[in-house]
């Protein structure tokens, strides 16, 4: 561990909650708090259907299984209908992700892919004391 | 239901993570992610003690239980060290919590009480889809 922080967390970009039923979701969302999506967009190499919604300065993502075997699916199963992830974002991801692999931060990506809100890292909640983080190229972050 | 949204979420004041031990999280945040509590603070009525960490412009909350029988020590139990409540900031509080009980919103709280982030009220998760969430009083919150 170095005396700077291993990669600095620029803001909360979104909050994500795993889902069964997108469509009633943000239904439920618009009518209680107000809240809108600009649209549902299937990720294929998640297995889901994704939306964003602007809440002030910060967001939420939902996001449903598409796939009944895949890891949200299974998320579902175990855990519930709950909170899935939270996702910072960082600058230069490769970069960040490069020291978090170097410093022994167990990762899900170790290079950036494509994802709802930009070119996004994961790292496992093993090395975050339990929960997991989506990190987000700021450059490319949707907002 | 109404055409307008019941409670309008204006930001995400924080998204709260309950941990066991908030000093050892607070120094793996702060080394991982560069991230900074004011100090920690005992909750008397929640059994906890609490720390707030901004993030841009949105915050994590950290809350470790005092009291091993509480709600939130419960939760760690079953659930494990994992997003516990997401906080949206809103205006009039009081004014929000009867509109939301008149529609037939569960709520844990029917008045604001005092939190670490401000005047606040929960939502019973069983109204939201599964989500707990809590509502800050937008004059009165901590940022």
């Amino acid at each position: 561990m170095t005396d700077k922080p291993i990669c600095r967390a620029e803001h909360i970009n979104h909050v994500c909650i795993a889902v069964k039923d997108i469509d009633a979701t943000l239904t439920l969302y618009e009518t209680l708090f107000g809240v809108y999506s600009n649209g549902i967009e299937e990720i294929e190499d998640q297995g889901v259907r994704a939306a964003l919604v602007r809440i002030g300065g910060s967001q939420l993502e939902f996001i449903q299984p598409i796939d009944e075997t895949g890891g949200v699916a299974r998320f579902i199963e175990s855990r519930g209908e709950t909170v899935h992830h939270i996702c910072f974002e960082v600058d230069d991801l490769q970069a960040k992700l490069n020291v978090l692999d170097a410093q022994g931060i167990r990762l899900i990506d170790k290079e950036p892919r494509k994802g709802l809100s930009g070119m996004i890292g994961f790292i496992h909640p093993s090395s975050t004391g339990g929960v997991l983080y989506e990190l987000v190229d700021r450059g490319t972050a949707q907002r």
